[in-house]
């Protein structure tokens, strides 16, 4: 058994890469980014969320509000960048959701390398995101966070 | 990357091994047993479902009536012993759901000797599946179906 290619498997159907966007006084753009990496899995055989959070030395294990499982999560930019995404470049994902990966692992080296900060930094950011999860629901869209920024 | 273990992680989180009973005045006992392995993915994302189908040689994908993923699925009792549950044997899964397949294999090769043809066999059967899948309906309990067997 390999324990890489398993969490790779797992995080396949499970995982979830996803970076939303939150209108914030305190950023100079007037909004906040906010990358995450998520899997959630019924709280009666969770034993591979530890696995994972062992394995990969990061994130946090909590209860979901919305249901009754429990969500593994990386939320720190420095251990999306230095400890969940190297694992995706060595296991990649055999399914389209790779795509999103990729994407999501651009934005996080945007992010640590403080691009986010600039308008233009911010622009590809957005843009990059909204490619993502695109079954998914957006709060809002790439032009209503675009055309509200509050610097340039 | 070992294709093995991430069908196992795939699985892990997204399989479903289940045993379902039916009535039947074609069987002797009243009751037609279906073991069935399954497990179902977004329509744009079913690469993996192709995968372990030609990585196992059996099995059928088809659209899943009640949303729009597809499924694939392992019901021919001989590709499951033969095919499908020697996987979990070389690559268990490490969650608890490992349990539900271990009682799986056990009725599966019940079935494949005939035993569930006998009111000793088919109760061992009825008992076994009762224990899985705790969190999941029932049609029928394990009582209601060993109480109305057509012949002992």
């Amino acid at each position: 058994m390999n324990v890489d290619s398993y969490i790779s498997g797992f995080v396949d159907g499970e995982g979830c890469f996803c970076v939303s966007f939150q209108p914030s006084r305190r950023h100079r753009l007037g909004w906040e980014i906010r990358p995450s990496f998520s899997v959630s899995q019924n709280g009666d055989r969770a034993q591979l969320l530890y696995e994972i959070q062992k394995h990969w030395g990061c994130g946090f294990i909590r209860p979901d509000r919305s249901d009754k499982t429990l969500k593994f999560e990386v939320r720190n930019v420095r251990d999306l960048v230095e400890k969940a995404l190297p694992h995706f470049e060595a296991f990649p994902l055999l399914s389209s959701k790779q795509l999103d990966v990729e994407l999501f692992a651009k934005i996080c080296t945007l992010i640590r390398n403080g691009e986010h900060r600039t308008a233009q930094g911010f622009e590809v950011i957005v843009k990059a995101a909204m490619k993502m999860n695109s079954s998914g629901k957006r709060k809002y869209t790439g032009n209503e966070i675009l055309s509200s920024l509050t610097a340039r």
